[in-house]
């Protein structure tokens, strides 16, 4: 069985992010080893993972049908969409029961997962969050998008959603990373905020079609969200909030960790104070803040001439291939990673003389290497 | 001329807090050496300093008797109401045209300056602060005072009267530092808040009585209260406020810097988010915080059995040299520490088995040993 289906089969059957799968993966190999091994002695490993024995293929094809039919796909490492900063999972510690890459990502929507995170920062916070913490994460939402991050966040209530609505509204294509299957509406109240996304971004699950939200699943996606993302910004958090546990996975990934004070008389402030206090997060008060500390941080992203070490910008190039100009549109259809990234890329792209406007569209200049 | 006079000779003839003024007093051995050295070479030295020759003994005696009539007393180092903790100024560097230890302190109020500085913290902010800034202020110099921290400020309009008034609220004595002369109400709209602070505290100032406050004297004044504290609170602060300066002396001399977050949308509270990002300050969101940061750092305060490093416990211990039990009132008038000061000191020594209280007032246990 190729790698893919076999990561796929072990995802209907083991709970993906069992921090168990990680380490045995690595020990017998690869998925379809472990696969074998499973198949080979069943009763070495825990009951529910038995069951990948009951009709293996029909179980993958089944799935991969109800996928497409709700139009999502399925990536694993390798595949040419795939964010590899996730196997950064693999080299941390296990917390709250979850941990390791992912098998495997089911992705809806038009983006392009790994180009969108490739510059990404998660904004996350408390569901039940007030007027300011709402603002605040629209903002610096609205703030990073425009200098060219993608915005993660779980679409869950209160400051997810205010963070992608930001982020859409300043022509970020985004990010949303559920707890139940991607191609389910979680919370139903956001059914039209998952589609927005998916118009030119990815809503992301590690979960098969149909799988149903709980709470251990939660903790399991924020160690995605804080995966996916370069940095991380809380908002808003009470005392011991859920997005602390997303802070945690940010700090053990070596992300860039940062918390928006507020009110000290705010309980939804508490838990960004917190973490500020105890150095788990640097003080951020404005997207322009948080642009600062994961440029400065990552030095990934230069002010104008990031050409050389900018993938988007690179893929963006290699759309200028023949003499006939292109139009932005076309090009952020055909990369999937929206308009916003491309035309910004494209100014990347002049600034360092690799390619100019013309009344027709973009090109190349004459003076421009095959490779920039 | 002894050098309590010559001091207070020097401080009127040379601006008090001139950075001049303590490299001459270490170079030429001290107040009365450096008169002498003036007198004898006057054109060596700034212009203003060669009036010191001018009629010497009559000035100290004009200028003393003026204090008396003022209720003001004239303390100088050595004396037992000096602070000693003010010589860390001479070991840090001048800034802002001000710096080394003051030649004497003005001293209005029945307060005793050393032994209400011993546990003191500083509450410093914006004088055009909001109504969060004020609330947060008074509670946090209320809860201050309420561990037993004499609150120290400035008694400017703004933060520096709510931290005043919310420390006299829990029973504070209080320390307010002026850029005028001690005798004089500034601002004018607070000559009641002063009066309060005399009544138990004191109001402090190394300008002679009489001198009226400028824009250099406030920045003089800054290093006073932030080396008359433990620690120093800025609660609020615009960018380049004036309170930052304070937070610069208080860091110099090593004292723990505290700054309170608010909204990041609002201007006055810019500062503080700056001085937290930078590492110039730590976040502190209650008056818990603060205790926790200066008896964490200090280590001076021990929870409950600090008698044997607490001068004041051991002043109070001194007061009850025979048998008949004392009243804390009793107490705290002759030792010039306030009521609130004297019970808490009482307390500790309770829980150290020292002294016990009856139904006549507090006494020394029969075990306790005589210097505890």
């Amino acid at each position: 069985m190729k790698d893919d289906r076999a990561r796929l089969l072990l995802s209907l059957n083991v709970e993906p992010g069992d921090p168990r799968l990680a380490s045995a993966l690595r020990e017998q190999g690869g998925a379809a080893a472990l696969l074998d091994a499973v198949r080979r002695r069943p009763a070495m490993w825990p009951e529910p993972w038995q069951h990948v024995t009951d009709g293996p293929e029909d179980q993958v094809e089944h799935m991969l049908r109800v996928g497409r039919e709700q139009g999502l796909r399925w990536i694993t490492p390798g595949h040419e969409e795939w964010p590899e900063q996730l196997a950064g999972l693999d080299e941390v510690e296990t917390a709250g029961g979850a941990g390791g890459a992912p098998l495997g990502l089911w992705c809806r929507g038009t983006g392009h997962l790994r180009l969108l995170s490739e510059h990404a920062v998660a904004v996350v916070g408390a569901r039940d969050c007030t007027t300011y913490g709402a603002e605040v994460a629209g903002d610096i939402a609205a703030s990073a998008a425009a200098s060219g991050f993608t915005v993660v966040s779980g679409a869950a209530f209160g400051i997810d959603a205010s963070a992608h609505r930001g982020g859409l509204a300043a022509g970020d294509a985004g990010i949303a990373v559920l707890a139940c299957g991607a191609d389910l509406d979680y919370p139903r109240a956001h059914a039209s905020l998952l589609g927005r996304i998916a118009e030119y971004g990815v809503v992301v699950s590690e979960y098969p079609p149909g799988r149903a939200a709980a709470r251990s699943r939660f903790l399991a996606r924020n160690r995605l969200i804080a995966a996916l993302a370069d940095g991380l910004v809380v908002v808003e958090a009470a005392h011991r909030s859920g997005s602390l546990n997303t802070l945690q996975w940010a700090d053990r990934l070596g992300r860039t960790t940062m918390a928006v004070p507020g009110p000290v008389t705010s309980a939804q402030s508490q838990g960004t104070h917190d973490a500020v206090r105890s150095g788990k997060a640097v003080l951020v008060g404005s997207g322009a803040d948080v642009v600062a500390e994961l440029v400065g941080f990552h030095g990934r992203i230069a002010k104008d001439r990031a050409v050389d070490v900018d993938p988007v910008a690179t893929a963006v190039f290699g759309q200028l291939h023949d003499a006939s100009p292109r139009q932005p549109a076309e090009i952020a259809r055909e990369l999937r990673i929206g308009t916003l990234h491309t035309v910004r890329a494209l100014r990347r792209l002049e600034a360092d003389g690799a390619v100019e406007a013309t009344a027709e569209g973009w090109q190349r200049t004459a003076t421009s290497s095959p490779a920039p």
